[in-house]
């Protein structure tokens, strides 16, 4: 974000996110008129307000990407206040479902990852994963009834949530910040209301979290895994991107513009 | 409930509604074997726990219905932190939506009843809504939109639930309290996740919450609206709630038995 309005209830709030005059980095019309390019512009304008502080400990290029799936997994892992002793899922293992796991686990979760791909299993397992389960597999998903205190699933596509919501401890919650859409199979609401359970969803956070965001990556030694390219390599990291292979989020070096 | 098993994790953490051994008063298979048979019964033989203390302000026939619509729209109208200036829907006016009205307002809450039928207008205010909506009414939706912390949806079938969702501020909750089952047409997740909304169920409360609801009804002064009725004229009865015509429960005096 680079500018909102700053007296509605949800700036006072601190949730610039929801304010109906938010100017967003990418794709916005500025107040000025203009329209934002977020990463692909030589320079950017913002609110004071809006400027944050890279901790010093971090690389510049790694902590790039905290400033979306940073904050993006960050904010409901805090909302729902993930604690030591905690059961933490995280569904699919991209560039948020990486950042979900490096940061619950440095909050002091015992984190799992759901995963359709075996192969994620290492992987998953060295940003901070205690436990790796296939979720296309019956008998394991079967075997987590009723464990998990919050599921953050970053699936970027329709998909059945139900089995995640089943996987949930009484009174948990299951937080989506992948998928904007229709849910099918259609949701079903008998383990939401005997079980008291949420189904939520989140989108990234305010200018104030993101800031406490980026102290707590800070204090962690959390960033980014990622890939520096040049701007010429635009259209191959697309199609590698649509590919779903990046381990786990590409920057652009834009002094190569 | 008259027993649970006092030892899981749900027990201990007074949510004995969700323990795998609660007996509850009605068609559970009780500690000694026998079956219980609730309102039916001539005795009930109960854990000391679970015998609750009714205010001897209320009137004991109209306390009864507290144990089950009252503790239902209680517990989650606590749970999300119901406060003065905030603004509370309730979904449809049985027996549940009345305890609603009647707590949401005590609790200092801006109260509206969303109903299909406008003859419930009067009825609603009566019991504490400040505002009557026609939730098929597009027009009457579309002005609310954005509007509710919290919307309490009491109905009993399948009904669609995203105009309640959407009818929520950012970061707000639509709690299911009457239907269990497939919700069609299906759940949109785009509300959940762009105004970082819940889609919630909540299952009546645990033992120590119900006492602290029965204290709170004490001290306003909140009962339900019944009719009494002797036993012999229970299939009449039946035959009413089926109708919906019941202002707003039945209560059978089992001295008629």
């Amino acid at each position: 974000m680079v500018d909102s309005c700053q007296t509605c209830e949800t700036c006072k709030n601190d949730r610039e996110q929801y304010c109906p005059s938010t100017a967003f980095t990418y794709g916005s019309l500025d107040r000025d008129g203009s329209r934002t390019y977020g990463g692909y512009s030589k320079t950017i304008v913002l609110t004071e307000k809006f400027v944050l502080s890279i901790p010093e400990s971090l690389d510049l290029a790694a902590a790039a990407p905290l400033l979306c799936a940073g904050i993006t997994t960050y904010s409901p892992l805090r909302r729902w206040g993930v604690r030591p002793g905690w059961k933490v899922g995280v569904v699919g293992l991209g560039g948020l479902g990486h950042m979900a796991l490096k940061l619950a686990k440095a909050m002091g979760a015992n984190v799992t990852l759901f995963s359709r791909s075996q192969e994620k299993d290492e992987d998953a397992k060295r940003l901070g994963a205690d436990h790796f389960l296939i979720s296309s597999d019956p008998e394991q998903m079967e075997a987590v009834v009723g464990q998990f205190d919050l599921i953050i699933d970053t699936v970027p596509y329709n998909h059945d949530v139900n089995p995640y919501v089943t996987a949930l401890v009484p009174e948990g919650s299951v937080v989506l910040v992948g998928y904007f859409g229709p849910l099918e199979p259609t949701v079903n609401s008998a383990p939401l209301v005997l079980r008291s359970q949420n189904l939520a969803g989140s989108l990234i956070g305010g200018i104030k979290e993101t800031q406490e965001m980026l102290d707590f990556c800070g204090q962690h030694g959390i960033a980014s895994d990622i890939e520096v390219i040049n701007a010429q390599d635009l259209h191959y990291a697309y199609e590698r991107v649509r590919k779903g292979d990046v381990k786990y989020r590409f920057v652009i070096d834009i002094t190569t513009l």
